[in-house]
């Protein structure tokens, strides 16, 4: 196992606490069908919290516009993960959740404005995760094809994370914005200091 | 009120049993903002609808790959609406829906495979009447450029009922779809009879 962690970029620092493991690495590398298939999933339910926090707040002008944009940008990247599963002969099949996206989840507080601010900020670090988990694929997948495939799409998922970054403080002061984003960050790292038995983008 | 009703396309009748009434083109015709909000709110429930549909059937191929691609035209047809909303200054604001689609909801049965056939038969149906209603906004609309807008979006409008049709036959036997879709064609047409007093694309 030769994988060196992705020199992590400004922005992802700043959003994420601890960096990937090598373990996690390790899996993602020895079970690539499974993570193409989870990837899949990823993509449309990246899509699905866009267009609920588009329902949730549709006055939200900047909100509703760039979120539209994120949402067309997930199910194209959904459909292009659809096209490598059939590619490599992998039926679409639903697959078992790993703890990770529902135990964020956990954290959204339940009263206005602070839900709002909480989503954004939840979809926000789960983007970065991806971002650097995409950014470790591209690097070590041994299939090179597809590992030019997990390089192009790390731009999109900056790029996301940054919007959700951006309607964050929108919508609210940066103070705020960065206190409630620390603390949601160490809560997203611990969801996976222990790696999931399942090789999952989010194990 | 000079208005003459769109010429149903073969496609419509097989869809749509009784024609729209001149009663809701007139009214259209005279809230042509309010028109615009709505079909803004439409699309984006049409993105939702085809999203749902691919997280209840994840493993169904034809249904997943076919409905990444309608979600994606819907959210694009979402995002124009709303820049048409910016060009007349009218604000995103929730609105209050006609009992039109929690009618059609309510004749989904519960239990599969019918689930699937009447959610398939219902957004069909919902669509070809967008394309009848965006046809006749086409046809009647005073303001050009957004008649030219109307007109423009028909064409996904049919192909999107086409995909549905195609997908309820993909599954099931034609002449089960056939029946099932003269029932709640009826229905549809039924919670059309009488025009909801506040204008809507499916008032």
């Amino acid at each position: 196992m030769t994988a060196t962690p992705l020199p992590p970029t400004q922005a992802t620092i700043k959003f994420l606490q601890q960096p990937t493991s090598e373990s996690w690495i390790q899996q993602a590398i020895d079970h690539l069908d499974t993570m193409l298939l989870d990837h899949s999933h990823c993509e449309r339910k990246a899509a699905g919290v866009a267009l609920n926090l588009m329902f949730r707040y549709p006055s939200s002008q900047k909100l509703v516009r760039m979120l539209t944009a994120i949402a067309q940008e997930e199910l194209e990247h959904f459909e292009q993960v659809n096209q490598w599963l059939d590619r490599r002969g992998i039926a679409l099949a639903p697959l078992s959740s790993p703890p990770y996206a529902a135990g964020l989840k956990a954290e959204i507080r339940k009263g206005e404005p602070d839900r709002m601010l909480d989503s954004l900020l939840v979809a926000g670090l789960i983007e970065a995760r991806s971002h650097e988990r995409l950014g470790l694929l591209g690097l070590h997948c041994p299939d090179p094809e597809l590992a030019k495939f997990y390089r192009g799409l790390m731009a999109s998922e900056a790029r996301h994370y940054g919007a959700y970054w951006t309607l964050a403080t929108t919508y609210f002061d940066r103070e705020v914005v960065n206190l409630r984003l620390e603390e949601l960050a160490i809560v997203e790292s611990r969801l996976l200091s222990t790696l999931h038995p399942e090789p999952r983008i989010h194990s």
